[in-house]
């Protein structure tokens, strides 16, 4: 007997960046000559710091001569990659064995491939709104949603309930595309009830460097019970600008288990068998990325990105449009001020002020009549945008 | 209700080439000044030709300049990328639309991903001995395995019987171990299976580059019928030395279908959903192997592991040990001279030669009493080795 994974009949057809991405090519063969400011998919700007790529060159180099070149590394990543994770959690009090570190080519791959782990039909907790690819991954898997709302009631911070016992639960926060940020009684809740009701906890934290307030928690391990029941999964993209250079890590302690089965176990064995590694070359520059100088450049980074959100918050603001985030996120969460439907704003935008950005809905249903821009043009840009909001609105 | 996958329970608990890592850091371990040769592990061990390591260069000074800066690119790579491996395929009168054509990590990712676009539980079909990856990752996802034996009978090149029927079917050519390659008119015979019993075939041809018999097919799609019913996985490992940098390609015509349902379309949605694309540096260094200078460059490398290849055929042979591959294959498999099995046959091997190969039975049960060495070693090394062999078997 051989046949498809019919689960791939569930999804919905299209996914909501190739859409955008259809329209805005539409839209510029229409209006050669216009325009467009790109506010959409959460891409950085940016190019690599300069230290990193001294590293990139400096991992070539290796790569090009016999007495240093680099075969198969193991899957798991470089342990000079994995101690300095060890380093940068440690600044935070959390304390981790590098083999419970797993270096990936990206957190999207994590974030569905560790459904591998688990049995099929499983119950799963996915916030609303929320990054879609959690939601298709999980369907092309045949699990069973079970969706916890974010509105303006919770801030966007959407609780467990008795509905999410015995599920896998994906938290991402800083959330996306919401901007909104748990704190730690609130993700002390969340542990508290992963613990007590057998679930274990996906926790996003690829934005987690856009946290300015010191009070909260970069990593869900900075809570008390979380190496218990929760695995972490980072990126590179956001903080060092490698959405086209693609290096993530996941973290699984090993205490976490299910049914008494060690998941970090599995994971390892997972990687092991359908995946090799991440490319010596990013993993040598990834590594560069905590060293005293590119943190410094890192900050300017992530300062400018957020100079951005906050003028946008702050413009958006004054013309009294309903937002969140900004602050502890390079994303600003905005309602929709006419009642529009996230796609009809979709289209105002694009077509009357030529920016492109995100509409709510298209992260889940919670998500229509609100709308999502990005901190990730350029400043240059960001002011261009904001004078056409302030134009269009004060019409 | 959450549980973890049962199947992962039914691996077998270690990995061949992890087994192999820890005998060897013991034996290096106990015998500190000893040299080891290592013929083990399938990995490449000149570096990256000086043409691709320019194009690295010029990749990652694209990354640092804004105006250049790459993000995120398509999931399933660059088109500049994708054009050259069309032409690749056309020099064989394989014509491709670029749509077909999936840049992934590297083949082992792809080989074990593919099998989330089929049903669990489906019949599968893999030649004993083979890489040992295709078992595992469909052991992990529930599939049952039905083994054909490749043996001294049929020179290691097994074929297709009634049992294969409605089944998906692993096929490696050149073979990884036995360095066996199916010739037209096999593959003929295979995809006449297939298309009639409705029978997928993926396709594993990360060793193409070392046919050197004009008649040999290097693509399945070289074969009528193909198109139909055919997955093809490559890589840049073993081609363009990219064991440490990850890059391949999946190949799934429009024609492929399962219950009338496309499968480029399905494994579309599932890169898209599940894998964010690989990274424009590394892309911009497999786009350059395809250039006339490099493919000058590699003609050598393939030339220099091949000589090594030929000489360990030639020795052993000389030393009547019967050997199969070494000619199409950087791979040479030969059968333990006095039945030994193949794990004693590994010891002998590492305690009396200093010589790491890779134990016969690790590829499955028909492989017990045959051992793997490669040429990917130096010549040097290979030449050493070999004067090895012939001072042992001599005594």
């Amino acid at each position: 007997m051989i046949d498809i994974n019919k689960n791939f009949t569930q999804l919905s057809e299209d996914y909501l960046f190739r859409n955008i991405a259809l329209k805005v090519a539409k839209f510029r063969e229409e209006n050669p000559n216009k325009k467009i400011i790109k506010m959409g998919i959460g891409d950085v700007s940016l190019p690599i710091t300069k230290n990193i790529v001294k590293s990139f060159h400096k991992a070539i180099d290796d790569m090009s001569k016999k007495e240093t070149f680099k075969g198969y590394g193991n899957e798991q990543g470089y342990d000079f990659l994995r101690e300095n994770i060890k380093k940068y959690y440690q600044n935070r009090n959390v304390i981790l064995d590098i083999d419970e570190i797993f270096i990936s080519d990206g957190a999207k791959s994590d974030l569905g491939n560790i459904l591998d782990i688990f049995d099929n039909n499983i119950n799963v907790t996915i916030s609303n709104p929320v990054y879609p690819a959690y939601v298709d991954a999980n369907i092309i898997n045949g699990n069973k949603i079970n969706f916890i709302n974010g509105d303006i009631s919770n801030n966007f911070l959407p609780t467990l309930d008795d509905k999410c016992k015995e599920s896998l639960v994906y938290i991402c926060s800083p959330n996306n595309p919401t901007g909104a940020v748990y704190d730690k009684d609130s993700l002390k809740n969340i542990v508290d009830f992963a613990n007590r009701n057998n679930c274990i906890i996906i926790f996003d934290s690829a934005y987690e460097i856009f946290i300015e307030d010191q009070n909260l928690p970069h990593s869900i391990f900075e809570i008390d019970g979380a190496k218990n029941c929760a695995i972490e999964i980072c990126s590179f993209s956001k903080s060092a600008g490698f959405t086209g250079v693609r290096c993530g890590y996941t973290i699984i302690p090993k205490e976490v288990k299910l049914n008494k089965i060690s998941l970090n176990k599995l994971w390892f064995r997972r990687q092991s068998t359908k995946f090799n590694g991440v490319s010596y070359i990013t993993q040598v520059g990834a590594n560069e990325f905590f060293s005293e100088a590119s943190q410094k450049e890192i900050v300017n980074i992530v300062k400018y990105y957020k100079r951005n959100s906050k003028l946008i918050f702050d413009t958006l603001t004054k013309l009294n449009i309903l937002c969140y985030g900004g602050v502890n996120s390079p994303y600003v969460w905005l309602k929709t001020p006419n009642k529009e439907s996230s796609w009809e704003y979709f289209d105002l935008l694009l077509e009357g002020l030529g920016i492109v950005g995100t509409p709510g809905v298209g992260f889940g249903k919670n998500g229509e009549g609100y709308f999502r821009l990005t901190g990730f043009s350029s400043y240059e840009d960001t002011i261009l945008a904001m004078n056409k909001f302030e134009e269009f609105y004060k019409k």
